[in-house]
């Protein structure tokens, strides 16, 4: 049996570059919009629908929060697009991620911890874990990939391991 | 002086159906991801960033409230994509629009409250007002197109029209 023990970094622009963007206004700059009311903070994510078949897809995620230290059996993956959270409810959440590839190990995962203000967009083929919600029910928008290919790989890892998510 | 009084109406999927998609879990029925630990509700807006040069651009907006009544001076439309708006931070909002044509008339207009759990998306060529933010600073997330063409039109209403928005 091998132990993992994953403690999530905090969730910066660079730390998390390997895997997709961070979305947040911190660090960015605006530019005023609508006579002034209106402060835009452009293209934050670089949001990857694929050509051809994909289209932008928006949907509502409503998570249950997930109690601490949580075991990690599984991680997922989207060959094809992109896949943006963007927290609607004032929350922490977690995100466990490890980068493409086509046999990631336990020892690749990386954790970390996104703070109000801050979502994630996954890079088509980075593999994580379904979001984790801490605390409360949370609601994410989100936006990935529409369209009738396969887009969803999946990744068990051996019950000799033991992968363990704190904080 | 013509003078108008536009009054919000309640912003249901039906009433706004003629301007674009309301972004919103009620009525809509989830899916069940995640080994039950998300309720999804897929594909909520009718996201169009055009053909061939448009691509998704996701954007955060920063915006200050408007004092009630509020004076409406002009509407803008993207020809070319659609445009959503979903909050993120609880608040009530308002959109005025029009529906797509070359020449709309300040009694085209109507005014559509949108609640906590609410956002909108305008179809293209949906004539708008800029967000109108309530009470508080407000930050939505802004799912339109990226693109190097021109893609926005802006009308101003002559000075002898006293268009007010009122609640």
């Amino acid at each position: 049996m091998s132990k993992l023990r994953l403690e999530p970094m905090p969730l910066t622009a660079v730390a998390f570059s390997p895997y997709g963007d961070v979305i947040e206004t911190t660090g960015n700059t605006p530019r005023s919009i609508n006579q002034g009311t209106t402060q835009r903070y452009d293209d934050l994510a670089r949001i990857d629908v694929g050509q051809d078949e994909g289209r932008p897809l928006l949907s509502v995620f409503v998570t249950q929060p997930q109690p601490l230290p949580l075991r990690i059996t599984m991680i997922e993956r989207h060959p094809l697009g992109s896949q943006a959270f963007v927290p609607l409810d004032e929350a922490d959440f977690l995100v466990v991620v490890a980068a493409p590839g086509d046999d990631p190990k336990s020892g690749d995962l990386r954790a970390f911890l996104a703070r109000k203000g801050q979502g994630v967009n996954y890079a088509p083929g980075v593999w994580h874990h379904p979001v984790i919600a801490l605390g409360h029910e949370t609601r994410f928008l989100v936006i990935d990939r529409g369209g009738d290919d396969t887009n969803c790989d999946e990744l068990q890892f051996g019950e000799d391991e033991d992968i363990l998510l704190e904080r």
